[in-house]
């Protein structure tokens, strides 16, 4: 999902600007989704304006983030980074945000960004987690902003066979939708189900993902655990030369962006230039 | 709770009637309550309205419920009574009530009560929790509609040697709403706190409560765990011939019903016609 925008990097503390790292969490419900739209309400939006409020800038800030959500997504672990006069004091600031911010939208932490640091380059890992209910009565009223209703039974077993195949560096371009110059070829470290009642809680990992990416393979895994596919259809999609028409994306209610993992201080510089060549190189 | 209230029980498959066990869950925040009122919006209301429609009665039949809670309280784990006419199916039931329902009310099992069953009088005991945050940012947002926040850190180790003072059998008048002849005597079976990051949960277990005492009993948790009440000030509150001015009642969006505790089916009969004479005993 990060990887096929190009953002300018402004470099830490150039011009007088000090970079903080922001950690974000949001109800997606009534979002056009993270990124800025002309007259829509977006996550990146709502923080860049108070900022620009806060400290009376005349222009709003530029958030870089590192996983860019969709309409509907949430995040819990949403991670972002944005270079502010130097003036601004980390505690001060959290506390103003907060004031400023609706309630469907938190910044739970502001601290100012290690050397090297880059919300959307320095990180190594994205986890995002998909809630799905098959209970006959729907989702339950206290989560169903962040829970998809599936109206057959899940068969979970089916569905962490299905999961387990597509583990690994593959060509997802069937689950992918389709960016001119963009690479499909991803490495997919975790996708695991798991049930706790009525719950099917689908896991995905991976240092990065194109778009669309988690949500059509969970609309994949569904498939197999109503029992409309067998579970060694999902896999046999992979390495395809084009976008499966018969992949559902799955509804965006159900995920949350939860965590982004970033290397040791020391090694942030070189992560983010590694990501930025192998990028370009592969797109 | 549940024992200022008179509501005629109607007897099991009285007059052609089956008596029907409704297992019940609703984010609160959009209702006046449970209890039905003229010209707002209840959970019985909805549910007794629905019933109607999809049984095409003249008048919405009647429920009685376990746990009956305040505007803003939320439940999981509810449970009510209705008497129907015997031609109603349980799992047609559930289809169509979710159907007809809004998502903020699920009925989560409609089954054929077992004989002597009455979802008030037969309960053994209710467990609320109740969630409270005292993160700096706020609530996150996507669990804001069920978390209270509040703005001062709470000492979990205060706040639970309070709590373990205050469970047995006293009379809580100074955590009630009074209510003219109710008794104010109750056996506190349990009143527990645990952290989970920036969560504090609170969980209460009687067998029944009066009017506002929970939240009544949370309000002061949250004095002692801010530091403005020391640890054995609730416990001296007990047993006082008044409710006490300087209880705060914490707010309702915290708090969630989350079971309701009935006995074997072989003692519900007992167990009702028992609580019944108690309470008519000591109020």
């Amino acid at each position: 999902m990060t990887t096929s925008y190009d953002e300018p990097a402004v470099p830490s503390g150039g011009g007088g600007l000090v970079r903080y790292r922001l950690d974000i969490a949001y109800d997606g419900t009534d979002f056009c989704g993270w990124a800025r739209q002309t007259a829509q309400r977006s996550v990146q939006g709502e923080i860049e304006d108070a900022l620009a409020t806060i400290l009376r800038l005349e222009r709003p800030p530029r958030l870089t983030v590192a996983g860019r959500t969709d309409a509907g997504v949430h995040a819990t672990g949403q991670v972002a980074h944005v270079d502010l006069p130097a003036h601004a004091e980390a505690y001060r600031l959290l506390r103003a945000l907060n004031g400023v911010l609706a309630n469907d939208v938190r910044v739970q932490r502001v601290a100012i960004a290690p050397a090297g640091f880059d919300a959307r380059f320095s990180a190594l890992q994205r986890r995002y987690e998909f809630r799905v209910s098959d209970a006959p009565y729907g989702a339950s009223p206290l989560r169903r902003r962040d829970t998809m209703h599936h109206d057959r039974p899940l068969d979970l077993g089916d569905m962490q066979a299905a999961a387990a195949a597509l583990v690994g560096l593959h060509d997802f371009r069937a689950f992918c939708r389709l960016r001119v110059g963009a690479t499909t070829i991803r490495l997919l470290l975790r996708l695991s189900c798991a049930r706790d009642g009525d719950i099917v809680t689908v896991t995905v990992e991976a240092d990065a993902f194109c778009h669309s990416m988690v949500r059509s393979l969970v609309g994949a895994l569904i498939a197999v655990g109503d029992g409309r596919q067998r579970p060694d259809w999902p896999a046999g999609l992979l390495n395809a030369d084009r976008r499966s028409d018969v992949v559902t994306v799955a509804q965006a209610r159900g995920l949350t962006l939860v965590e982004v993992t970033f290397p040791p201080d020391e090694d942030l510089a070189a992560r983010a230039e590694s990501t930025r060549a192998t990028r370009s190189l592969s797109s």
